[in-house]
C-alpha cells in the first residue's frame, strides 16, 4: 500500500478488493523484497478487515513486534514469535520452509517448476495454499487471490499459473521536457506524465509506487520511462540524469517491475561528444560499454534500452552505412554482461514518400527492412514489431514480420493509449482487438499463433514456421504496450480506459483469456459490488457499454480496414483526405469509381506476398479476403459486393449510421448508473460519452458525405447524408 | 540614419540611393523634429557624396558649428551663420522664411494648401525647390527626391503631392510572448519580431528606427505594435508595460510614424480587476478613460487602439448583450479628447459553423453584422474591413461592406504578410492585386472606387453611394496592411517580398499608381544600378520574375476564386479538402459532378444581394460573372464553359500546368543574375525559388489529381495527372 496518492482513483485496487483476503489468517513463508511487499499488502488488508498475518522467517526482530491493526507504517505483520492464530491461508516460497502436512496433501504430485513468476493455488475449503518458486510468483499469486475475491478460498484442485509471455512491458512515450508539438506525453490523453514535469523528475514517487502496484496486479513487469522519440533532456537520462531513473527503479522494484530506458542512437555524439555514432567504431562501442556499466552500477536490475532508430527522423545506423543488426547488436553487446536487453523497434519506413508513386507501400516496409536480417541479431536483442504493418489503426492485418523471422526474438507492440481509437474521449475497449491479434495463426488454424511467436514457442509448436532458432519460452520477446497512463486522477483520462491497461497486462500474462472475462474481472475489482447501488445493473451496464465498443468505434470511423482517415497531426476526428496527398504513405485512393489500396501480387504492391500460406492466398483473393480488411488489400468499385452481401458503398453508409446509433445506446445505458457509482467518475464518463456522440456523428457525416459526393450512389434507405 | 543595424539589408534605402541628393548644396528652412530628421538625412548623404547642407533658422548655437563632412554624430549640418555655398536645393516650410525670388517665380500661382503631409516640387534645372506646409511634408518630399534620383534635379513644372489616404498603417501581428501555436509573430514569415522577444521588449531601437525610416520612405505613417489577438503580456502593454510602447513611439516619431496598440476588449477585467467589461457600465468606462489618460501622458501623439472583438474567440461586447457600436464608441469616447482613433475590425463571423448547413455563409457575415450599425459609430471610430469577404485569399471579390456604410469611416485591410500567398517562400508581388482592389468601382465604372471609400471621398464623388455622412477627405479610414516584417536580415524573409511592403506604402499614398511602376521604383532603389553587374538585365529580370507573380501564384493554387484549399492551421501548401468539413465556413462543395459555392439570390446564400448594382446583377448571372470569381459565386458542373471558352475542369488542369511552368521560367530568369547582385541575396532568393517550384508542383499535382479522381474527365492534352 502506498501513501500520499489519496486523491487518485484506486483503479482495480480499491480497499474493498482486499476484503476476502483481509479477513483471513495468513502465514507467509519466505524472504526477499517482493515477499516484504506481499506481507505489507496482506497486513494492510488485515488492518482494515480484521484478519492477521504472520511471517516465517520473520525479518523484524522479535523484540519489536508490530501489532496487526489499523494501517500505519510499513511491515505491519505479526512476527513469527507472536502467538499464532490458525493460519487458513499459507503463502509460501517452496524452498523457504517445510510445508505442513495439509499443504503437502493438497499439492501432491504438483511439483513441476513454477518459474520466476508462476504460482500454484490449491484449497481445501478450510485452508488455502499459494506456493511459488520465487518471490515474484508469490506477489502475482497474491493479486490472483485478490482478483478471485471470496472464491479464492473455496475448495479447489491444484492450479498452476505461469505467464505465457515472460516479457510484459509498457512503454511510456513521456517527454522529460514539454515538447512544443507533442507536449509532456506524446500521444498522451490522460494529463501530464507521472514521471516528468517541465524538464524535471516529478518526484511524486508515491504515485509511481501506486502505479507499480497496479501493474503488478495485472501482470506487467517492465516499464520504459521515456519517449522513444528521445529529445534533449530525455537523452541525458542515460548519463547525468541517471539518478532520476534510479529513483523510479527503486520505487517500482518492490512490485517486480524493471525499468527500461529509451535511448537515442546518437548518444555518443549528443552526450559523449564523439564525432560519430557509427556502430562499428571502437570509440562508439567503448562509449556505450561505459554507459552500460554506469547504469548497472546504479540500477543492478536495469531492464535495458528501447530504441527507435532510422525512423521518423530519429538517428540510426543508416547514417553510417550500417544496418539495424549492426546497430542493435552494438547496444546489446554492452548490456549482455548485466542481463539487459535491447528492444529495437521495427517501425522503420519512408515517411517522405511520394503519394504519386503507387508502387511504394508503407505496409511492406518493416518486412523489407528486417527479414533479411533474421538470424543476425544477438540473443539479447528483441525486435519490437507493431501488431500491424501500418500504425495502430482500428483495424489492420497482423504484421507479416511476425511470421517471417524465426531466428529472431520478436515482441508484439500494441497501443494501449488510444491514439487512433478515440484518444480516451471515446469508449473503446481494446481487449477483443488484442485477443484477435494474439490469437491470429499466420500459418493457418493448426499452426502457432502470434502469442506463440511473442512467447518464443512458435518454432517448437509447428515446424512449418521454418524456425531455425529453437528458442525457449523465456526467449520470446513478449508483449509491449504504449501506456495510456498520465497524472489524471483517473489515471487514464477516460475512467473506462483503465480497462485497457488492465486487459493489456492480463492478456500479456495469458493471451488465451477471453477478453470479456478479463473485462468482467476489471469490473468486479474496480466497481466493488459493496460500493455500488445495484451491482448486477452496474456490471451488466459496463459490459453493455464496453464489450463491443471496439467494433462500434470501427463502424463509425474508417471503413473496411482502409485506415487513416484522421486529422493529420493530432489524429483525432475525421478527415477523409487528411493523409491522402502527404508523404506519410497512408492512402485510400478513393475516386469517383472506387476505393482501397491494391496490395495484391497480381496488380498491386505485392504486400500479400509477405504472408505465408494460407493468408498470402486469402488476402490476394478478392473474394477470399475478409470483409473487414477488404480495402486494405484491394481497390474495388463502390458497387463491389462484400461477403456480407452488401455493396461497399452501402456498407459504408450502414455501418456509419449504425455506429452512431450504438454510441447513443451506450449513452442511454450509462445514464442508468446515475447515483449508483462514484459521482465524479459518473460525471467524467458522461461528459466523454457526450463528446463521443458528437464526434461519432461527425465521423458518420463526413465519411458518408465524402463518399456520396464521390460515388453519387444514394443510400438505399434514404437516410440524411449531407 | 540609424546606427547599429549594419548587418541588416538596407532595403530601398541603400546609401547609393542618396547619391544625387548628397552631391547637392542644400538649404533647409524650418524647425521641428521632422525637419531635424530631414537635415540629418541630407547631412548623411552629403557626408558620403560631397554636398553641403545649411539650415535656417539654425537649431544649434552659432558658436558650435558642425562641419559638413564624413558621417559622425547627428546634426551634421552647417549652421546658418557659416559661409553659405550657393544652395541649389531648397527645402522649405512655407511659413518658415521668405522664399527667394527664384523660388517665388517657380511656384507662381501654386499656393493651395498642401496639408499636413503634402509637398510641392519644382525645378529650373539649376535650382530645385521642395516646399511643404508642415514638417512631415518636407520629410515625404525628401524621400520623393531620393526616389527620383538624378531626375529630381531636372527642370520641372510645379508638382503638388498629397497623400490620397490620410491613414496609411501597418498592423504587426507580433506577440509579446512566444505563443505556443502562432509563435513570436502570428502569420510571420520573416523570423522574430523587431519589437518583442520571449516576453520582453527587444530593446533594439536602432532596428526600429531603421524600420521607421523605411516606412517614411514609402509613405506609411502609423504602426500597431502588437497582435490583434491580444494574449496576456500583450494586454499589459496598455498598462504596466506602457513604457515599452513609449520607447517605440519615441523611436518612430522622427519619421512621422505614430504608434497604435491592439487592446483586448476584456482589459477592464483582465487588467483592471473589474467584474465585467460591459461597454455601458460606468466603472468600465471610467477604467478605459483612465487608461487613455495614462497612455497620452506618456505618448502625446499616440495613434489609438486596434480591436479584434467577438472574433475567433476574442472577447467583445456580445458577451454583455451589446453591439459593436456600443463597444467601439466606448473606447472612442476615451480617445477623442486626445485625438486618437479606434480601429475596430469588421472581421466578425461564426467560426463554429456547421459544414452541413449550406445556408450559413461566412462571406455574408461582416455585412450582416455591421451594416445595420451604419451611422452609429463615433467620428473617431474607423471600421477596418478586410478587402474581401473571406480572409485574404489570393482571389476574392471586394467586400460588399465597403459599399454599404456611407456614414461610417471605413479602412481597407490588406495582408502584406503572405499568409495565403506563399508565406514569403514564394515570389508573389501583391501590388497588382491591391491596385485592382483599390480601383474596384462598386457602383459601376462611373462611380467612386474602393480607394475613394478609404479616402472618405466616395460620397462627395457620387451621390449614388447614398452617403449620409458627407465626410471630408481626412475622415476616411485609410489603408491598413498586416506587416510582413520580422527580424530577418532581409526584413521580409524573401528579399523580393520587400517589394510588397514598399508597394503597400506607395499605393496607400496614391492608389492610382501603376503597380508595375511602383515595382520599378523599388527595383531602382533596392538594386542601385551602380552596384549591379548589368543594371538593364537586373531590372528586366526582376520585372520578369515579379510583375506577373500574383497571377502565377493564383494559377497553381485554388482555382477560379474558390479559395481555401490550404493545409489547415499553418495555411501553407495544398490540401483540397483541408477545410471542407470544418467549422471555419470555407468550403468548395466539390462532388463528382461539379464544384463551387452557390452564393446567388436565386438558389444560393444570397450573398450577391449584398452588392449594389451593377455587381449584384453581374455576380448573380452565371454568364456575367467574371471567370476568376466564378466558383466563389456559383456551383457549376465540371463541363461548364467559361467566358474564356474553356471548360472549368480543363481550366483547372491548364492553369495548374501553366503555373508551374511559369515558376520554372522564373527560376531560369533569376539564375541569369548570378554574380550580378549581392551573393547573399541571390542565394536566399534561389533557395526560395527552389521551394516555390517544389510547392507549386505539389499544388498542381494535388489539385489536378483531386479533380481528376472526382470528375473522371481526362486532360484534353493527355498530360500526366497522378
Amino acid at each position: 500500500m502506498s501513501d500520499g496518492a489519496s486523491t487518485v482513483h484506486p483503479a482495480w485496487l480499491p480497499a474493498e478488493a482486499f476484503g476476502a483476503l483481509g479477513r483471513r489468517h495468513t502465514l507467509v513463508h519466505g524472504t526477499g523484497l517482493l515477499v516484504d511487499t506481499v506481507v505489507d499488502e496482506v497486513a494492510g488488508a488485515c488492518g482494515r478487515y480484521g484478519g492477521t498475518v504472520r511471517r516465517v522467517p520473520a525479518d523484524v526482530p522479535a523484540t519489536a513486534p508490530s501489532p496487526v491493526g489499523p494501517a500505519g507504517g510499513p511491515r505491519r505483520h505479526v512476527p513469527a514469535t507472536a502467538p499464532s492464530p490458525p493460519g487458513d491461508l499459507l503463502l509460501a516460497l517452496r524452498d523457504a520452509a517445510a510445508l505442513p502436512a495439509w499443504a503437502r496433501r493438497l499439492t501432491a504430485g504438483a511439483d513441476g517448476p513454477l518459474g520466476d513468476e508462476g504460482f500454484l493455488l490449491a484449497g481445501s475449503g478450510d485452508r488455502t495454499l499459494l506456493l511459488a518458486d520465487a518471490p515474484a510468483g508469490l506477489l502475482y499469486g497474491l493479486f490472483h487471490l485478490v482478483r478471485l475475491g471470496r472464491a479464492a478460498f473455496d475448495a479447489r484442485p491444484v492450479e498452476c499459473h505461469r505467464p505465457a509471455l515472460a516479457r510484459r512491458m509498457l512503454d511510456h512515450w513521456d517527454n522529460v521536457d514539454v515538447h512544443p508539438v507533442t507536449g509532456q506525453v506524446e500521444r498522451g490523453y490522460a494529463g501530464g506524465s507521472i514521471f516528468w514535469r517541465d524538464g524535471a523528475a516529478r518526484g511524486d514517487l508515491a504515485r509511481v509506487r501506486e502505479y507499480g502496484r497496479l501493474l503488478a496486479a495485472c501482470g506487467v513487469n517492465a516499464v520504459a520511462v521515456n519517449n522513444v522519440n528521445v529529445h534533449a533532456s530525455g537523452a541525458r537520462l542515460l548519463t547525468e540524469r541517471l539518478g532520476d531513473v534510479a529513483a523510479i527503479a527503486d520505487t517500482l522494484r518492490p512490485y517486480g517491475v524493471r525499468v527500461h530506458l529509451s535511448v537515442t542512437f546518437a548518444a555518443p555524439v549528443v552526450l559523449g561528444g564523439l564525432p560519430n555514432a557509427d556502430p562499428l567504431d571502437a570509440a562508439v562501442r567503448a562509449w556505450w560499454a561505459a554507459a552500460a556499466r554506469r547504469v548497472y552500477d546504479r540500477i543492478p536490475d536495469f531492464g535495458g534500452y528501447v530504441v527507435k532508430a532510422d525512423s521518423e527522423g530519429q538517428p540510426g545506423p543508416f547514417t553510417y552505412g550500417r544496418d539495424h543488426a549492426d546497430g542493435a547488436n552494438l547496444l546489446a553487446a554492452t548490456l549482455a554482461p548485466f542481463g539487459g536487453v535491447v528492444h529495437w523497434r521495427a517501425f522503420v519506413y519512408d515517411h517522405r514518400q511520394d503519394w504519386r508513386d503507387r508502387s511504394t507501400d508503407r505496409a511492406r516496409a518493416a518486412f523489407d527492412h528486417f527479414t533479411p536480417l533474421d538470424g543476425r541479431f544477438r540473443d539479447n536483442v528483441i525486435l519490437q514489431v507493431k501488431h500491424g504493418p501500418m500504425d495502430f489503426q482500428v483495424r489492420e492485418p497482423v504484421s507479416p514480420v511476425l511470421a517471417a523471422m524465426p531466428a529472431t526474438r520478436l515482441a508484439v507492440e500494441v497501443q494501449v493509449t488510444q491514439e487512433y481509437t478515440g484518444q480516451q474521449r471515446h469508449v473503446c475497449y481494446l481487449g477483443p482487438w488484442w485477443s484477435e491479434i494474439l490469437g491470429f495463426a499466420p500459418w493457418g488454424p493448426q499452426g502457432p499463433t502470434v502469442a506463440d511467436v511473442a512467447a518464443g514457442t512458435a518454432s517448437t509448436r509447428d515446424p512449418r514456421s521454418g524456425a531455425g532458432g529453437g528458442r525457449s519460452a523465456t526467449a520470446g520477446g513478449g508483449l509491449v504496450g504504449v501506456s495510456n497512463v498520465g497524472d489524471d486522477p483517473f489515471w487514464t483520462g477516460h475512467p473506462l480506459a483503465q480497462a485497457n491497461l488492465y486487459a493489456f497486462g492480463r492478456l500479456a500474462w495469458d493471451p488465451g483469456l477471453d477478453p470479456v472475462a478479463v473485462l468482467d474481472e476489471w469490473i468486479r475489482l474496480t466497481f466493488p459490488p459493496a460500493t455500488t447501488g445495484d451491482p448486477g445493473l452496474v456490471r451488466r451496464t459496463l459490459h453493455a457499454v464496453l464489450d463491443g465498443s471496439w467494433w462500434t468505434y470501427e463502424r463509425y470511423t474508417a471503413p473496411l480496414g482502409v485506415g487513416f482517415m484522421v486529422r493529420p497531426g493530432h489524429h483525432y476526428g475525421p478527415d477523409v483526405d487528411g493523409y491522402e496527398y502527404t508523404p506519410w504513405g497512408t492512402y485510400h485512393f478513393a475516386d469517383r469509381d472506387g476505393v482501397g489500396v491494391d496490395r495484391t501480387r497480381a496488380t498491386g504492391t505485392g504486400f500479400t506476398g509477405q504472408y505465408p500460406r494460407p493468408w498470402s492466398e486469402r488476402y490476394e483473393d478478392l473474394h477470399g479476403c475478409p470483409d473487414e480488411l477488404l480495402l486494405f488489400f484491394h481497390h474495388v468499385p463502390y458497387g463491389h459486393v462484400l461477403r456480407s452481401g452488401r455493396t461497399v458503398i452501402q456498407h459504408i453508409y450502414d455501418t456509419h449510421f449504425a455506429g452512431v446509433e450504438q454510441v447513443e445506446a451506450m449513452r442511454g445505458q450509462w445514464r442508468r448508473l446515475a447515483g449508483l457509482v462514484d459521482p465524479a467518475l459518473y460525471a467524467r464518463v458522461s461528459e466523454r460519452l457526450d463528446e463521443q456522440r458528437r464526434c461519432a456523428a461527425e465521423w458518420r457525416d463526413q465519411v458518408n458525405s465524402y463518399f456520396l459526393r464521390k460515388s453519387g450512389v444514394p443510400d438505399e434507405h434514404g437516410r440524411r447524408i449531407w
